[in-house]
């Protein structure tokens, strides 16, 4: 963990070139260019389609078992797709040794909240009527994508659905009425959002709704029920105070959470692989956490009685 | 991880004998018989002086290295002491393959705030001077003790102390105000505390000073420049908000943290080892942090170069 490391994403994130007044199209093929990762050797891609959406399955040499990681990738609800975040995706997976689909979730302006947690619990909906056992299947997503998953398990929860068996989110947006504290605090440490800019991404999915609905800002979610999180986050973010507010609803809810800060990395430095030994050590830190929670919830089915007995049986 | 488990522990604490009108005397004699837990056979105890107070050494068969653990009870500032705690200590040492001193600090109401953090100071600087290297020292405590853990770290640093390489708070009381949501949010789930017990204790030891000083209530102490910080807590505590805000704050402030909240076991649930699988879990996490901290404290400086250089030298 090297300052010069830290520095120089940093220095990357304030110098990213900016277009005047881009369109929609110009701005998601920026961002596509922004977050371009490539993927690495021993991951296999193909395109899929999951609930009526396209998807991108990622199958890693290294996976093992029947475990399955459903990902949502990030992008403030109107940028991005799995190809976008492949790369990203691929490392988590080959890490945790987890096939994954990442889902092409519906996105704003186009389609408003709540079509995106619609199509996400549909996707975890379809996951599950298609044999994946809720003991082997994780979730895990990056900032929007982060909040989609914790919407995505609160819907998943008041549908009746069994829980994953644990879900990870990397520097989750979870409150859109940008309400915590590090909004301010952390003005001049982050070096990728303006408050603007996160509002610009709220305000086309939210369509004028109440930004502090459940669904929406997950932070404000009764959390009960939802399986053992890990929430990861970088000091320099606007979002910090989403990150840690998000750990302490769920701690009050009788979650079990892990929350987990590192210093002087910005949103999502998970990316930065390979040029910043926090983001490996962070990914490997999210693999773990899945490939252990895969393992605890596979031997806890192996434990559930005969002639039990829907959501939750097996889970202690 | 079993409801068994968790009800066993719940009822024992809700049905501990209370004894009306202790003295001090009794209600330290009650503590140190509640508290009590055998030591193992692997550790070794013997008494000690650490900056003129009495201290408690423990070393472990396990024990490898220079590596130094400097550990603080809890009991409310009022109640407690190294042999008290020494069952929950070695412990913690086995498992971290770590030689502790357990320090046996002043207690109010004979001797009010400040004096508790002047001796953790104190025992802190003797380490120090006494030939253990920072990079090679690691801080431990419950409850009031991990509140006085992190005084100390701020303590020192004001000191112009160098920081050791990491520290562990369980169930940390870091906010004598009592400012916690979890407070009032936890009154029926916390087996132990009602406010007034937590209140009985503050008052002794506050003397009619501030609550809200930093080296009182840490939770709102400038944290920057502090190591490493472990915090741990159940979600059964009026005291889980100090836990949530302290590591808020740790991370605000660019603390490298980590916050680990088990659902339905209460405040320091760690000392029902071998009884409860969440607290076996929660110390063999502790005591992996402790001796990652010491390693990677010490290859730190290993690479530190010739002629450097002062506190927080060979600290990435």
């Amino acid at each position: 963990m090297t300052r010069q490391q830290r520095e120089a994403v940093d220095a990357l994130h304030r110098n990213a070139p900016v277009r005047p007044n881009p369109t929609l199209a110009e701005r998601r093929a920026g961002f596509a260019l922004a977050l371009s990762r490539p993927l690495p050797d021993d991951v296999t891609a193909h395109e899929t389609v999951l609930a009526g959406r396209p998807a991108l399955d990622l199958t890693p040499a290294t996976a093992a078992g029947r475990g399955r990681l459903l990902h949502f990738h990030g992008g403030g609800y109107v940028l991005g797709s799995p190809g976008t975040h492949a790369g990203f995706t691929a490392q988590l997976v080959r890490r945790a040794g987890l096939r994954a689909t990442s889902l092409d979730y519906r996105l704003a302006p186009e389609h408003p909240f709540p079509a995106a947690v619609d199509d996400g619990l549909a996707a975890y909906r379809a996951l599950l009527d298609g044999g994946v056992r809720p003991e082997e299947l994780v979730l895990a997503g990056d900032s929007a994508g982060g909040g989609l998953v914790v919407a995505t398990l609160v819907a998943a929860r008041d549908a009746g659905l069994p829980q994953p068996a644990g879900a990870v989110v990397f520097s989750p947006w979870t409150d859109l009425t940008l309400g915590g504290q590090s909004m301010s605090t952390k003005k001049d440490a982050d070096p990728i959002f303006t408050r603007e800019a996160l509002q610009a991404f709220a305000t086309p999915y939210l369509a004028g709704q109440d930004p502090a609905q459940p669904l929406a800002s997950p932070v404000y979610a009764d959390l009960r029920g939802l399986p053992p999180l890990l929430v990861q986050a970088g000091s320099n973010e606007l979002l910090l105070d989403d990150a840690v507010r998000l750990a302490g609803r769920a701690a009050a809810d009788e979650v079990e959470v892990t929350l987990r800060v590192w210093p002087q990395v910005p949103h999502v430095f998970q990316n930065h692989f390979g040029h910043l030994d926090e983001a490996d050590a962070a990914l490997d830190e999210a693999a773990r956490f899945l490939s252990t929670s895969v393992r605890a919830g596979r031997e806890a089915e192996v434990e559930r009685p005969l002639g039990g007995e829907g959501p939750g049986a097996g889970r202690p």
